[in-house]
């Protein structure tokens, strides 16, 4: 019973560390010194709980940190073991009961030839140490027979394609072929430049030429803000849950996330104004519009109150609007940047990519003209310059017109999809007291919450016996917590897919709650064996 | 006198510290607490050196360091002024008479409604403070009647655009359109990866899938490695010089540069031993082939050596093959990784948008598939997924085998205009006694070097004069020095302007040996105006 050991003098380690952080760093200890290996068998919540004398919730907040380090590895029913060594190897996917694929660290790669180890660790190879294996292998695309609300992309049969095509044959012919192979300038195709002003200027948003930088995609916004703003140890502000790939990139640069909750107007004022006064945050990161992954939209007193609040700390803003033109219920609101006292304060962050397709990887960034001038610096750091045909073309899409047509023609749709799902969650889940969800206005993602204490892991091995898959919530939240929220996509299926969809799901939350009504008896359920199809 | 308060306490400041850097403090705080204000006049160097009892080169190293940071601007025959306020503005052009055309920092930008400055500053902000202004205000493009051996990009006369406009016209008509417009996976299209595999084993590497990442440019290796490895305060071996874009984007990470020297074979063995031994450094970054900016390739022994010493130490290397199918006397050397006596010790950066066109933006990096899985990991932070279209379109030009034949065709043309640089700046400059030029076996680079004591911005004055620019060959330097050299790219330009071009720029040389020539008996010579156009 070596885990005795491992806990044993727990309770007098340095105070002020939270509970959860010792058990963690003892089990990582344990495991660096060889007194845990892989294969044991921890104790169970309840054991370690009565043995420390701490809440459950302390315990299972540990176990969710240690399983995403890919230290552990909790397997419904049979308990929870040691998986590997130290800090420095691929995670597996949290909670699998699937044979690790990969067990050697980076470092066992030294082929033996009589030299030293190569040393690739750093403290950002070490933090993705815990994720890449994980999420590395995480297929692209469902199986056919499966039906998927994960992943975050449009649907594929609203693609432009046809548009696009004939833009292209069009631009070939004429004088402009010849630029889509040269380099852009690094700020961007001028044409394309003036056409997203102009597109701005939509939103009641006036921008100057050099506020304006073109981007290879909306993420690498958040990496060039990033990249100019974060030194380790600073700390950023984010809506807690947030987007997954902002999580990992502010944490990659060692910055401290602190997360905000939201209430029913938006992010939480009173725990912003607290971030700000106790934490002197670098930036807010913030996606008024749909976010990801709850789907929520700030209300319009909330963003006033928000640029308000955050002119008066002087603590800059990005303002991610990554699916800002997919509205079904009405036009957008105004922009944060818009809204601002300042012309300093909001650095605003757009994309065509949602509402078009994701593979022109297109988007741009609008801030003021004295850091955009850094970002463009760093923009040249990073890539150098964007891919010139892709602007050529989307250039040419817009100035047609083809792009307000087309918006119009997938905002239709989409609604009628996300009240599809909305109704279908209604009727399916009825028998089902303490589930909830949000309804969106717009954007991609339905956010949905199962009573505390259940697991999205486990439900996703129900889920995928039925062939349905969603996005785990907990992904999506900055420290180990939110196992009991999906999130779900609605805009990827047809309105009968997605009944179907919803269906199946609600069916393996059945056979779940089934599972763990029988647990809770002390009967021998069967468990589902799990699989690696998940998407984010 | 204003400066001799500024240094009178110079020598009572902490020892251990460089003079130079005392120098530069010295100026910098005095600007800060404004004992120095915008026009102030600093001693000549020769009144410097004098008063604090210094070598000259120590203030002339100072000096160009402040220049670098916009502080200072020194004019030919007039003297050096102080330039602006603090560490927080952008930089302007060193070395340039004309008026700075952005004075603000960024905090001036706070509008005066009542609320706090925005705080947009962090380390790598201050860093990119000195170079932004100058960098981001060079113009793209040079006028027509300048001929420029700036720049580095291939010539633009043989990019494929006649079999790449015939190519997305086959794709759009197959069913392999659609996918130009949609995400591509995250580690690049399958059949481009086949493609660059297959590329490689004509280079003699053999490159498992789980080895290759396909990039959105060049650039973006060095950056997911730069991301991937280096923590502020780590070390990071480069030659001396080296690529100016790989500089900037360590430093803007916080890294500390050691810089080795080359001797006739490459980067010297001993300073690399050396810098390995005493700074423990993150990895090597390195480019064998026709380096940026000198021009030199490492010998196949040095190549041996490296890898087995950086092996010894345990240290990787990034082997950045930015030019390597651009080989004019031969075929290119065995790359590093494919001489490693391990698998897991180099990672092959590679593109062919040096040999193609730029526009297009695709490049990779094959290295240890456990590191491979942590960078997928980086790159998918940065922009999620490189551009389909290019990688469809690029995939389609290496399977028709187009690659090969464009290839045969700009080598055989390059080397002519290799030759005819080397033949006329032999010609031009052999009345100059102290020129001297490094002859390039490959790439886009001539590296010239001036009799030490004289000053590349100088003589650029001058060229513009004479209708011909170049880069600056001190930029590729890690620290302030090098302000003697510039770099030619010798492919952009046919062989009647290359030759008219260099004679420009000896015409050039003759007239600022004059104006030293009539400095040193005090004659009075007439010194050109500068302007805004250098490229880099």
């Amino acid at each position: 019973m070596n885990w005795l050991v491992v806990f044993s003098n727990l309770q007098d380690s340095p105070s002020g560390v939270p509970i959860y952080t010792k058990i963690v760093e003892a089990v990582r200890s344990a495991i660096s010194s060889a007194l845990l290996t892989p294969g044991d068998k921890l104790p169970t919540n309840r054991e370690l709980s009565t043995f420390l004398k701490v809440d459950r919730s302390t315990v299972a907040r540990a176990y969710l940190e240690l399983s995403r380090l890919g230290l552990i590895d909790s397997q419904v029913g049979r308990g929870t073991f040691v998986s590997g060594r130290g800090g420095d190897m691929p995670g597996e996917f949290p909670g699998s009961t699937n044979a690790r694929s990969f067990n050697g660290s980076v470092n066992a790669f030294s082929n033996g030839s009589g030299t030293g180890p190569v040393d690739w660790n750093s403290r950002y190879s070490r933090y993705v140490d815990g994720l890449t294996g994980f999420i590395n292998r995480l297929p692209q695309y469902g199986d056919d027979d499966v039906i998927s609300f994960a992943g975050g992309i449009p649907a594929q049969d609203f693609y432009p394609s046809e548009e696009f095509k004939k833009i292209v044959r069009s631009v070939l012919d004429s004088e402009r072929g010849d630029r889509m192979f040269d380099y852009s300038p690094f700020n961007g195709e001028p044409e394309l430049r003036q056409s997203v002003i102009k597109h701005l200027e939509g939103k009641g948003m006036s921008v100057r030429p050099d506020e304006l930088l073109i981007l290879s995609g909306s993420q690498q916004g958040i990496d060039l803000v990033s990249n100019l703003l974060v030194d380790p140890g600073d700390c950023v502000i984010v809506e807690e849950p947030t987007y997954f790939w902002a999580i990992s990139n502010f944490k990659a640069r060692q910055a401290r996330l602190i997360g905000c909750s939201h209430d029913d107007e938006g992010i939480s004022l009173s725990e912003v104004e607290n971030a700000l006064r106790r934490h002197a945050p670098k930036f807010l990161y913030l996606m008024p519009n749909n976010q990801n992954p709850t789907g929520r939209t700030i209300s319009l007193a909330r963003r006033k109150a928000l640029v308000e609040l955050c002119a008066r700390y002087g603590t800059p803003i990005l303002e991610d609007d990554y699916s800002g033109d997919l509205s079904y219920d009405g036009d957008p609101l105004p922009t944060l940047h818009s809204l601002s006292p300042n012309k300093d304060l909001v650095i605003y962050q757009g994309t065509f990519s949602k509402a078009l397709c994701p593979g022109v990887r297109l988007g741009w960034l609008v801030g003021p003209a004295a850091v955009m001038e850094k970002l463009s610096f760093a923009k040249r750091t990073s890539d150098l310059a964007t891919n010139s045909m892709a602007q050529v073309i989307l250039n040419e899409f817009l100035t047609r017109g083809l792009y307000q047509e087309h918006l119009s023609r997938v905002n239709a749709v989409y609604k009628r999809r996300r009240d599809t799902m909305v109704a279908s969650l209604e009727q399916e889940f009825k028998a089902y007291p303490g589930v909830s969800f949000i309804k969106p206005s717009g954007g991609l993602f339905l956010w949905l919450t199962l009573p505390a204490g259940l697991s999205n892991r486990d439900l996703l091995n129900y889920a995928r016996q039925e062939k349905v898959v969603f996005s785990p919530g907990d992904l999506c939240f900055t420290e180990a917590t939110g196992l009991n929220h999906l999130r779900l996509c609605f805009i990827q299926n047809d309105e009968a897919t997605t009944r179907s969809g919803i269906a199946r799901l609600a069916r393996a939350y059945g056979k779940y709650i089934d599972y763990v009504n029988a647990s809770a008896l002390g009967l021998d359920s069967e468990r589902p064996r799990t699989s690696n199809h998940v998407l984010i």
